[in-house]
């Protein structure tokens, strides 16, 4: 399978931004013991106050989806779903380039 | 000054996409060579067949700037140009995570 990869674009609850970010750096840093996780990395946007970004590219998709039912990953999800007013995702299929 | 980053958005003119992939991909190892670029790599997606994704992380803006104003990268552009029928850049600033 080829590497995948996901710009998710998370709008937090008015107020719930920064509360919101350190759950998703925390799940960043777990990341950091996942081998087939490449990359994951946390922005934030000036214009868009509510607005969180996470880039995400694994290995393969199979490798996101087996994330998903980790359950550790599972009960992050659930502390964070309070604080999320939005989810969209752009899907991809990283190339090649520096970093990945 | 923070980190900075992008995801730009390449739309290609019809049947150019593979064209402007090439170039692309020759950029991101270009910037190999270039330590003020921390991230650049190229994405497709399968359900938008005209579109390109580079997503790219810099030291701060001002070396993504410099970056802009150098000749060979000045060439790349006007090479590109012909290819693309439009560009959108979401702007944001990397907290933290993996890979970065």
């Amino acid at each position: 399978m080829p590497p995948f990869g996901m710009h998710v674009k998370f709008t937090a609850q008015s107020g719930k931004r920064d509360t919101l970010l350190e759950l998703l750096l925390e799940a960043a840093s777990a990341m950091e013991s996942v081998p087939e996780c490449r990359l994951y990395f946390v922005n934030v946007t000036d214009t868009e106050p509510d607005t969180i970004w996470v880039t995400e590219v694994w290995n393969d998709e199979a490798a996101h989806q087996a994330s998903l039912a980790d359950e550790a990953t599972k009960a992050a999800i659930q502390q964070a779903m309070p604080l999320i007013a939005g989810v969209e995702a752009i899907r991809y299929r990283p190339v090649g380039g520096k970093g990945l």
